[in-house]
């Protein structure tokens, strides 16, 4: 993810955190103990609550003004965390001030929406750039070295499990509150001839809030693999797990175990070659299993939002592209959208649309 | 489920086993274990297979043919633990017999040939009963008490995951092979006005095994609730856990943890009626969090099958419908068939027919 | 532990903390967040450590002269975070300016130093405080209540384990760098008559760092009963549990399982009485099972330190003892004298000085 | 441990089981399924209770007469599974009569008994086995090859928690029930030259029940490590961990953890050599910290006692010593002799003595 070191000689950069609710404290932390950017406002509509987070002995200064904060030439990219609703407007008018655009997952509310932000990045030669936490884990990104590495062999089945008391939203369904994650995650991981292809999406809503508050969301993979994830607002356990299946290892990931977050099994299911005999024998010998040692790697203990912060300040500093940019942004708004009308139909495969065809929704 | 205390003191029941092969010692064993029955067969077609299963020290006799065994009149019963596709030729000779029958999950190989035997066994007042063991555990006989006893509120969500290095089956994809157990006790935990309207299936087989070995299935309840099963036969991590959501309190079983099987979660998301706020307040209000207690209640440690055999015994002696009758086993073998149908087509909903139709069938 | 809520509406007390190392910064942030302090003051031997500690943004004052921050009259109590050997000079300092103290654990380097302190606090009517920061968090506020309140009945036995791969420390043994944990827990939760009698300690130090690194640690409590603190720096893994053994419940705090630290088993062996049966018969009779429910309760998530910032400022304020005051910090001091005597002896007991040897001390 | 195969070919031998109580059953089941061993009876004083061992279709004979078993020429060797206090006159009747012996641990109720029943067995050239049955699980076996192996280093600390609601035993305290199994366990892992040289017992019984309940053990060995055993018959959670602590890894142990019993550790801290400079920071730079990846092994899932007897049945074949002889059954006496000791005074170390002071005993 770049060497973010060398922009600690440099004149750091201005930041302006927008947002100072559920997620702003923890940017407006991590911003102020990162190297390479200086924190000089936190911006809400409601300049009290902005002024409880920042508490009694800070000087960063409070805005309840976002032209105020744009028109400030000593900040030079700004970090969104406010409703998903409003990320257009507000990191559109960043984007046309000529400030670096750090923003929540999901990146906008519609593809559509997302699409004109990436542009307007990109012909500005701007930072755009996507918040999904989880992918600056030191977990994921094992486990991206593992998979795109080759390590786990040919992917085979993704199964992500989010399930825990969670706060109902006003304003989105649980789909679009907690799968972004996981969809970011499997993003993140893949290689690159693996890809979401079609979705289709299962989901209630027991409590009567208006939206789905339990869904399944099953994606077939462009190598014939599905990879399936679990989101429920409604249970009262908390888990957190991911399976990724390999031909030759399987990880598994349990983020509520710091003390064992991967698992990596040598472990499996191999097809091994027919060898002359009937068919009924040969049935039942085509399949062969491996039980091997389980592996655990020594992982770091490192908060993600930190490396998310420095891979923000890496890439503006060094005028590339942030691992989760935009367009990865786009492709899990793309997988959302399909997964909602297929919410919306009777459950469906709908067809993910591709890189190409997304830049011809605008 | 009845009192078979009183068998013990009648002539005990002479029993067959058909079928030495995975189950069947288990079947032999606990049979020998049983007051109440004497078992007095163990049949196979291969002998050495069935003296193998008993051991040098046996008095229990060994056949190969099963009409040697079927014709004795000291066997009053067999138990039939044979290959799935067998199950209707096997049963329905014992019926016709005369015999009392316990048949391995599923029933049979396809609804129709179930509802045959279900006829056949009714029609003679003889008793067919499923061994849908987990049924006879003490943790889902407790949470049968608290789902159908009311004691959780009305049902919100199910979500079985039953995943584990298996053996791949010649015969069965993973559906047929492990989904039988989450049905089956969906089937009996459940109230009666809930029950399965529809299913939709998604599976891969990402080994080329020639029939799903992962797979997903969303059934949709009457009530509009959903419960979903993942089973495969792929991973390296062996999960048995299911999520029983309630409107009062929500159950999790983690059959792989002993020393806690149950949790009983005072915990949930309430909706509340609106206060008479405007439309933006309320929406943000009409849910209220419980987070009480858990309560892991003490079960005791009992093996299932010794329950299922004294079931079976209790049910011939009072001449008494089983727990898990035939017309259990038929409708999992619904869901089944439509879960199939599903699969094989686009992994759309598929409705899943009723009991009455369910008699029209045949 | 009192209502400090009144003190919000008062002026704030003035606070400094002392010492920017492994803690200070714990005590930093915490004091920041407490209604009824005023934080003016970071105060290091190193001020560029304090610098680094209160970072880019803080309007917190740093200082090298603990006589600069005792002299100014806006502070009003100090919070001492410096290596056990300078509590008796820093705080008796303190104290000797008139400011009210809080103090790491152990109080002091010795059993005579500590008395110095409580009784130079007592003389002059200022709170003496230990930040045993454990009896602060939900969970073992729970356990006192019920161990303290006589749910779990009597106490039979306590069993206590701290282990994990630990920063070997320059100047103390692993008993005095984890074992006051234990001690001030069992302190806060026992019942006033079962106090420790005498402590026998058995170490080792396999690495050769020229003090003990694993230690067991067995305490006789004066109704007979036994707790043990099994404490080692060396495990690769962490274990945090302890488990109280009651004649009518126990309970099991395992503090790394956030989703359920405390359990309480309706669980034991009672005794009962002879029947006037024979000797043989009675041997075997006198114990019963009993195993009821578990039930883990609700807790809140609460961070620990803010509770003993709270409970330090409401000490102040109200003049009253804090629930973990010098005399507590007294009788864990004697116990670790006695155990290190323990240790340098053979490992055979040693009885613990009571409260009013304590007294005699000095 | 040898090889047991060749014994398949030759006459079985004639085995009988004496005790048909807790432990017997258990015996029995292996015996019968072991090759190379033919069971021959089950013998108790209370006959009937030997027949409901056996159930209805066994058969193997029932004896109520030791003497009636020992004069069969057929038997050739015996299992005692009876109380400790008897395993002298019943395995010294038994080698008296040419047989050869399994018994349960502990060998027999003293050291000097246990001894004359090893030169009772020494002189005649009978087997002479104890069950120490942890020490054939595959877990410890593969515990073994890591310790001994030099895998993990030099032995820098073991210890062990055997805790459960466990059966108060009429005629023993919690040390001579249950230490035996960790004793044993130590003896089987440790290098030759690593060996217990003092123990020290402290225990308690808080139920009254006339003998210690609660018990840890503090053994010190000869390279000036320490091992300590924690028992308890009354916690109402099951543990059965052991972690043995190297220099180079650390193991731990899990045995109530099927899917990950073994858990090794290429973690630690090292001493590292002191390099010039002054002693305060010395001190602070001699140790360093290993973090590495943990590996969990393969292990096969395989019943204990099924290797105890094959263990059995090889050394009687081959003529050579069973990897748990009758000399490593005397040097778990001799530690259980001494922690009695040290129990009954004040929980001071005592001296265990050695293999030649052990000669000496009878």
């Amino acid at each position: 993810m770049g060497d973010s070191m060398s922009s600690a000689r440099q004149e750091p950069i201005g930041v302006a955190v927008i947002g100072a609710g559920y997620w702003g404290p923890n940017l407006v932390r991590n911003a102020q103990a990162t190297p390479g950017l200086k924190l000089r406002y936190l911006c809400d509509l409601d300049a009290d609550r902005a002024r409880r987070v920042l508490g009694d002995y800070s000087t960063v200064r409070v805005s309840d003004s976002l032209d105020e904060v744009l028109a400030d030439p000593a900040v030079a990219a700004v970090a969104v965390a406010t409703p998903a609703a409003t990320h257009l407007p507000v990191a559109m008018a960043a984007l046309e001030a000529g400030k670096h655009v750090l923003v929540e997952k999901p990146l906008a509310a519609t593809r559509a929406e997302g699409l004109r932000l990436v542009e307007a990045a990109e012909s500005r030669g701007l930072t755009l750039m996507l918040d999904h936490t989880f992918c600056y884990t030191p977990a994921v990104r094992h486990l991206r070295e593992l998979v795109r590495g080759g390590e786990i062999g040919t992917v085979q089945y993704l199964d992500s499990v989010r399930i825990n008391l969670g706060l109902v939203q006003p304003d989105v369904d649980v789909l679009w509150d907690l799968a972004p994650h996981d969809l970011s995650i499997f993003e993140a991981i893949l290689p690159d001839d693996v890809f979401p292809v079609a979705v289709a999406a299962h989901g209630s809503d027991p409590i009567g809030a208006g939206r789905a508050c339990v869904a399944h969301l099953t994606v077939r993979l462009s190598n014939g693999a599905i990879s399936h994830v679990h989101v429920n607002w409604l249970s009262p356990t908390k888990i957190r797990t991911m399976v990724v299946g390999g031909s030759l290892r399987t990880v598994v990931w349990d983020d509520l175990n710091p003390a064992q977050r991967l698992s990596v099994y040598d472990r499996g299911v191999d097809r091994t070659e027919g060898t002359g005999l009937g068919a009924e024998v040969r049935e039942q010998t085509i399949v062969s299993y491996r039980v091997g040692d389980m592996v655990a790697p020594a992982l770091p203990e490192r908060e993600a939002l930190r490396a998310v912060m420095a891979e923000f300040a890496g890439s503006i500093t060094e005028k590339r592209a942030p691992l989760t940019d935009g367009r990865a942004g786009l492709r899990v708004l793309a997988i959302l959208e399909a997964a909602s009308a297929s919410l919306a139909g009777g459950g469906e495969f709908v067809t993910v649309p591709g890189d190409r065809a997304l830049d011809a929704v605008g």
